[in-house]
C-alpha cells in the first residue's frame, strides 16, 4: 500500500488581493481583503471532508502560539488549523514565558523571530500588543485577541457562517447582544458585519451598550424584545459574571430577565433567524439550553468554520509575509 | 539520498472483528474482541525496532487528549503511539479547559468534535464520563481511566506483556495484591484475565479487597504469602498512601509486612513467575528494589507494550468510526 | 503541484569523529569533536533559509524534553531544533512528571526509554543529574543545563557565533562578566574558548569571581573597564537579581556602576568587538538599550545559532547513539 499524502487544498482563490504580513483587526481592511480571506477560507474548509485533513501549504513554517492571556479553545483552534497546513507549532503561555523573568514582550517576540518563527499568533490583554509587534517584526503576526480591541478571526468566522447558511450578509439585519462595551468580539464583529452591508442593532444596558456606539453606524436597543421578530441573525455575547465589573453589570436574574434567550423569545423568532454564541455556552443564561442545541443554533458550525478562518489566515499572512521578507 | 518515509505496518490483522467506535471498558468486550486488538497491537510492536518508528495509518487524523485528571504518564504513552500512527495531536488539560469557565463536559466535547476531532482520548475522575460522551459524540472516544471504574488499555498493556512472555494466558493463576476496591487498574485487569482464561486471586485485607469480588469469578487472599508458591504472574498495585482513605488502609509498615515482595519473599516465587506493576513504583513499598530490577520484572516491558496497545486501540477505534460515521 | 517534501542537508561534514551518545558538558569534548558539532551546526544552520526548513535527518525519532527545572526559551529552541529534523517531541516539565508522585528520576527516565525515547534533553537543577543517566540508559542524554555545572549548548552557540562573524576563535581576547560562581553558562563557555584557543578574562567581584578560577587557565579583573579596549568580544552574564544570594552580590546600582555595559563604555571599545549576552537580556542593568540593539550586538544572532547547534548536538548524539545500541 502506498504511502497517503496530503493533497494541496483545489480551488484556492487568487491571493493576488492580499499584500498584508499580519493580521491584526477588522477595522483596517478593505472589503476585497475581507472577502479574499472568507473565499480562502471556504476551500480549506473542503479539506476538512477528506479522509486525510492535511494540506502541505505551510510545511516547514513555524508557528508560534503566543498566548500572554490564557484561552485553551481559540489556541486549540489555531493549532489545529496550523496542524492541517502541516505546518510546525510551538506553544507559549504567559506562566512559561520569559516575561516572567522581565523580559519585554518585544524582546520575547524578537527571540522567537530570531528563531525563525513565521507567524506569532498573539492573545495578549492589552489592546494594540500586536500592532506593536507588527511594526517592530519580519515575522507575521496575528491577533488572537487584544483586550478589548478586536479579535479579528473570532469576526471572520462569524461572518463565514452567516455567509454559509444564509448565502449572503448584505442587507441582513443583525443583533448583537449583551456586553458590547468590553467586549473585542463585538467591536470585531461590528466592523466586518458593517463592510459586508449588514444593519447592526445593539442591544444592551446603557452602562454597556453606550450611545457613543451609534457613530459606528450602527443602531442600539435596550431589550431583547425589540430585535426578536425581525433579526435575521442574533449573536449573543457570553456573560463572564465572575469578571464583569459590577458597576456596569446588572444581576445575572436582571441579565435573563431582560438579555437572555429563553424558549419563550425564541419562539419569536423568524423562522430562518441564526442563533449565534462564541462560546463558551452559559446555559440558562445567554441562552436557554434547548435552544442552543436546537435547529436555529449554529453554535457548533462557528467553531467548526474557526478552523478554515484560522487556516485561511495563516495561509495568506504567510504567503504575504514572504514576499516582502 | 531519498528522503526515507514511513511504511505501513505489516501483518496488520484483519480488523473485522472489531466493530466499535469507543473502548470505554474490558468488561463490555468479547472474547474475540480483546484478541482482536492484542494481535494488533503485536502487529504493530515491530514497528518500535524500525529505524523510522511510524506507520502512515492515521495521517491528517486528530487525536485529543483530554485530561482531566493529569497523569503525564497515560498521556505521553498516548501521545507518543498517535506519532507513531502519523496522526496529530492535541493536548487539553482540566486546568486550561473551557471547564474551567463552567462550560459542561459535554459541550467541550462537542467542540472538540466540532473541530474534527476524530478521536478523545479521557482520562476523568467520574466513573462513566466515557461512555456520556460516547452516547452523545460522533467522535471516538478511548477510556484512559474513569474513576474507579476502568482503564482497559492498563489492561490490555498487562494482558499482553503476559502472553508476550509466557505464550498464552489461559490456566495461569495470576496474583493482583493491593488497593483492589479503589483501583480501575485492578477491576479491568479482572475482567481481561477471566476472559482470556486465567485463574485470577486477589491478594489485600478486607477493607482493600471485599468478599463481593468474588462474584466477578476469582479468588481472594488475605496474605500474600498465600499466592507466593503458585502464581505464575504476581501484579503489585501501586499504594498511593498520600491519597489512600485512611479508614480502609493499614499503615505503611503494615502494607509491607503483609503484602510487600520483599526479596526473601520473591526467593519463593517460581523460577518462571512475572513480577508486574503499572507503576510509579515505590520501591520498598510495593516491591524491593532488586526484585524490580531482576530478571522477574516485566515492569518496563508493560510500558513499552502499552505504546503498541494504545496504537492499536487508536487504529480501530478510529477505523471502526470512520465506517459508521 | 506537487507535495513538496523536506531535504536532506547538504555538506553535512564527516560524522566519523563523533562517538558519542551524549552530550554532557564541554569539559570532557576534544578539540576536534568540538569542531565536529560546530561544522555540523554551520551545514545545518543553512536549512534556516529554505522555503521549507525540514530535514528528514531524525524522521521516527522520538525526542523528550524532559524540563525538571522551567526554561521556556531552551526548551522552545531544541523543541524547534528537533521539528527541523523531523523527529517526535514530547515535553515533560517537573510539576507533570511522576517526580512528583515520588518516582525516582532514574525510573522516570527508565520509563521514558521504555517508550523509546531517542533522545531525552535533560533541563535539572543538580550537577551530574544528566551524567547520572547517560550512565544508566541506552537513550542518548543531552544536557540542557545542570546547576551551576554545564550548559553546553550555550558554550557551542556562543563559540558558533564568534567563529562566525570573527572567523576564528584562535587567540582572541575574550571576557565574561558577571557571577561566573553560580553559572553553568559560564563554565561551558570557558571550557570551549580555552580548547578552542581563545584568551579568556573573567570579569566580577570577588565574591562571584574568586582567584581559584585561574586555574582554569583564565585571568581574573574585577572592572568592566580593564577590559574595554582589549576584548575582541565580551559576554556579560544575566544577572538574576531576585535568585541571586545576597551575602554574594552587591546592590543593582553598585553592579551597575561596576559591570554594567553603559553607552559610555561601550563607546570603548574596539570597533569590531562582538557584544553578546545570553538572554533574557535586563536593559539597563548589565547592558544599555542602545547597545543591547546596536551594531556591536550579535544577541540575537546567537538565539538563531542556538537552533543550528542543537540540530547537530541532536543528529551527532542520535546517530552514535545507533551505532552503539
Amino acid at each position: 500500500m502506498k504511502t497517503p499524502e496530503p493533497k494541496h487544498a483545489n480551488d484556492l482563490p487568487e491571493t493576488a488581493n492580499w499584500h498584508r504580513k499580519d493580521l491584526l483587526g477588522i477595522r483596517e481592511l478593505e472589503l476585497r481583503e475581507l472577502e479574499t480571506i472568507l473565499d480562502t477560507a471556504a476551500a480549506f474548509k473542503t479539506v476538512g471532508s477528506r479522509d486525510i485533513k492535511k494540506v502541505p501549504s505551510l510545511r516547514g513554517k513555524t508557528i508560534v502560539n503566543f498566548f500572554v492571556e490564557p484561552s485553551t479553545r481559540t489556541r486549540t483552534s489555531f493549532e489545529l488549523a496550523a496542524f492541517r497546513l502541516s505546518a510546525d507549532v510551538v506553544n507559549i503561555s504567559a506562566t512559561t514565558s520569559s516575561l516572567q523573568k522581565g523580559e519585554t514582550l518585544k524582546d520575547t517576540a524578537l527571540n522567537l523571530q530570531a528563531l525563525y518563527a513565521d507567524i506569532i499568533v498573539l492573545r495578549h490583554s492589552s489592546a494594540g500588543a500586536p500592532k506593536f509587534l507588527a511594526e517592530r517584526l519580519d515575522s507575521s503576526i496575528i491577533n488572537a485577541g487584544d483586550g478589548a480591541h478586536e479579535h479579528p478571526t473570532q469576526a471572520l468566522l462569524d461572518a463565514f457562517t452567516i455567509r454559509e447558511r444564509l448565502g449572503k450578509i448584505e442587507g441582513l439585519k443583525i443583533a448583537i447582544v449583551g456586553d458590547i462595551l468590553f467586549s473585542r468580539v463585538a467591536r470585531s464583529d461590528i466592523w466586518a458585519l458593517k463592510k459586508l452591508g449588514a444593519e447592526v442593532t445593539l442591544v444592551g444596558p446603557s452602562t454597556l451598550v453606550p450611545r457613543s456606539f451609534e457613530e459606528m453606524g450602527v443602531k442600539v436597543a435596550r431589550h431583547i424584545d425589540d430585535i426578536l421578530d425581525s433579526a435575521d441573525v442574533i449573536n449573543l455575547l457570553r456573560i463572564q459574571h465572575e469578571r464583569q465589573r459590577k458597576e456596569y453589570f446588572p444581576s445575572l436574574n436582571e441579565y435573563i430577565r431582560f438579555f437572555g434567550l429563553t424558549k419563550a423569545r425564541a419562539a419569536r423568532l423568524r423562522p430562518g433567524c441564526l442563533v449565534m454564541h462564541p462560546g463558551p455556552i452559559n446555559r440558562g443564561v445567554e441562552i436557554d439550553s434547548e435552544i442552543a442545541d436546537g435547529p436555529q443554533s449554529v453554535i457548533l458550525d462557528q467553531v467548526t468554520n474557526g478552523l478554515a478562518v484560522r487556516m485561511a489566515a495563516l495561509y495568506l499572512c504567510s504567503t504575504a509575509g514572504r514576499k516582502t521578507r
